[in-house]
């Protein structure tokens, strides 16, 4: 029979790959343990209405990139492009406002999917770890949330990062801006791609993101949002940044950041990656507040902000800098079986070995001494033990420490022990 | 605006019950890892043939329970309804059989989609975690695949399970034996239901499984898969059986149990709660080998055997069986922060405590000093700093045992040092 292919765009992560995953995934679980930031799991598909208002019907996710499709209830469905909208309408279902302890400090991680067309390093299923913090709006806060991005690269090893952030200011500051930006752009959009077009009166910030235009002289010319921040708005971004340096965060204030996404207010960042091996600059992480989105989602006026990154691009910088992590532990102990008998005796004690959290292996292939010696220095065994008939029957095995190369006989009931004293 | 709500069948898992999930897949994957079954994760949805093929046309998570639709290019997908097909089929697109150590030994954690009636603990989205050994058919595996699975109910503190277990032969076996339980139910057919009249020509075995037709006399006078198993099948079952008996797991053989999926042959297995919170005998767990697949999905001629079991199910049987677990770890220390000068003051050393593992929290909705206190007994925190303008202004903070009530003043630059050796 012919065999089937993984669905393009999608990859499977292997025995190999996968224990890297795992690496720098438990850094992320176990700095939001520190930090308190508890785990959140939503469906893979949601409604397509949450994504609509909750990312934005005008942006390029939910107008090209989303997997909709009909249930068998003729039920409109998407699997999540992304992270926020899911933990927003969560958020109000579970009425979380009402909870004694707030802000709400939530992180989720799993699978995100855009129909994209794929390249290097861009999947249309990627994992997504992200972090949300509902129901305050004390600059610290904006601060802790991106010391958690910036100090889970730390503790992943990354040196060439650099933080960049903006503020984008309360509504009103929004406003202003806004106007001054279509009033900058109205004569000369027609030189502009059509996406940048349309954005000029849905979102005119989302022009300053355009890839295609970014050298057209109008950009460079155009107005700063830093310009139009009123009081309010401007001694916040001033607050989260006097936090940052408290913090030993140092960063850059970029005017021209102004995320993809609608739903931003007040401070945006991203956490960008100038490693050498990735020839550019390559943005890692992005977030930002978004008060107003649980209300547009239905739920009560409250604040939030938070970030998200894709595991992929974490382990891609990794591997540009060309960090030597050890992400595979080495194999406790490898049991050489020679015969039927020894083995119906050796698979108690390797249940026992196991079940005190000591990796042991043995050989179910029924292998000759030499082949199953090779296996055991493949997996780079630190012990192994040798049972034949003959061992068998004079009650013992032979106990081998691969380090030293010291090799010794021990008798079967104390078998357990040894090994255990060793590890 | 209206809010909206999650998809019929699914749920969210929430701080509180998240920690659960945690805790049950941190011991299914510790045990993984001394049993040396390392994780691979493929996509969540595949070419829908993949399932018609690898689960089978004719059971009813082909026929009724797919998440199937066409994506943007046209290509009809299904979001996995169960993990052993792609495993298989990653598998073989990877030619693991061509890997030095063989059987390969692989587990998954992962969501799967079922469109099936919504009812109490019953999920169209759940999570699965299994495991599959690939490449070996020594008796050993299948007791060894057998073990992991108990040993993990085990380990979470399940008292109330058994394990039974089938064999369902080899092909010749399986042939013979079909062949008798067509002739067995062809008379009485019209009395069973649609399903079991459709079964009887496609897979007979499966009328065994039905769960309205369990009390039909035919059912209870049909005839033993024992008794049709050729001498190599029922050796093979003895040593399974002879190696469980080494290993010190109790076990029922059930000629009855045949496992819902088509491609199972030799040993079948599930594990069974009997909490008495469950009312009935509940299935948390099943398996079983399965030759001939990976040739039915393309690749070369392999053993292979598996189980599958539900974290929904697991943390079901946790609550029937009223088991006192500890999920949730208290919080180490609460910083109690008066005024913006304290705070700005005491974010860095509330970073640095957080980046050596110890978890702590302070406030951000800047409440008063009593409303700050209660906030920390809720979070059942270990210490309290207690951070004021006025301790501020002689360089120290209060630091309070909650534990012992013990309360005294620490000069600022120890304060790390201080919380570092109680914890």
């Amino acid at each position: 029979m012919s065999s089937i292919q993984i669905p393009r765009g999608t990859q499977d992560i292997l025995p190999g790959e996968s224990e890297k995953w795992q690496w720098v995934e438990q850094i992320a679980k176990d700095i939001c343990s520190a930090y308190q930031y508890k785990e959140i799991r939503t469906p893979i598909f949601e409604h397509t209405e949450l994504f609509q208002r909750g990312v934005g019907d005008s942006t390029d996710i939910v107008q090209k990139e989303m997997y909709t499709f009909k249930d068998r209830g003729d039920r409109s469905i998407t699997l999540r492009p992304e992270g926020t909208a899911s933990v927003v309408r969560s958020f109000v279902s579970h009425k979380m406002h009402g909870l004694p302890d707030q802000p709400v400090k939530l992180y989720y991680l799993g699978p995100m999917f855009r129909y994209e067309r794929p390249q290097a390093g861009r999947f249309r299923q990627f994992v997504q770890f992200g972090v949300e913090a509902l129901g305050s709006d004390d600059p610290a806060i904006d601060a802790e949330v991106i010391s958690l991005a910036m100090n889970i690269y730390k503790k992943a090893g990354l040196k060439n990062i650099k933080l960049v952030i903006n503020s984008l200011g309360d509504p009103e500051s929004r406003t202003a801006y806004r106007e001054a930006l279509v009033n900058h752009f109205k004569d000369g959009i027609h030189e502009f791609c059509t996406d940048c077009q349309n954005r000029l009166e849905k979102n005119p910030l989302r022009i300053l993101d355009c890839k295609k235009d970014r050298d057209h002289s109008l950009m460079k010319s155009a107005p700063s949002i830093l310009d139009f921040l009123n009081e309010n708005s401007s001694n916040y971004f001033r607050m989260v940044q006097n936090y940052l340096t408290q913090l030993d965060i140092p960063f850059e204030v970029d005017p021209n950041l102004v995320r993809g996404l609608d739903y931003y207010n007040h401070t945006a960042f991203e956490i960008m990656s100038n490693a050498e091996g990735f020839g550019a600059i390559t943005t890692l992480c992005g977030g930002g507040r978004y008060n107003g989105l649980v209300e547009d989602l239905g739920g009560p006026e409250t604040s939030g902000i938070g970030f998200a990154f894709s595991i992929e691009r974490l382990l891609a910088a990794i591997e540009a800098e060309g960090l030597d992590i050890e992400f595979t532990k080495p194999l406790d102990c490898y049991f050489i079986v020679l015969g039927e008998k020894a083995k119906e005796k050796v698979v108690k004690v390797l249940q026992d070995i196991r079940l005190n959290g000591i990796s042991a292996e043995m050989d179910y292939l029924n292998r000759k001494m030499k082949a199953q010696m090779k296996a055991a220095n493949r997996l780079q065994a630190k012990q192994v033990v040798i049972v034949g008939d003959e061992e068998l029957d004079r009650g013992v095995a032979v106990l081998k420490n691969m380090e030293s190369g010291e090799q010794k006989e021990v008798e079967w009931n104390k078998l357990f022990d040894e090994i255990k004293s060793v590890m």
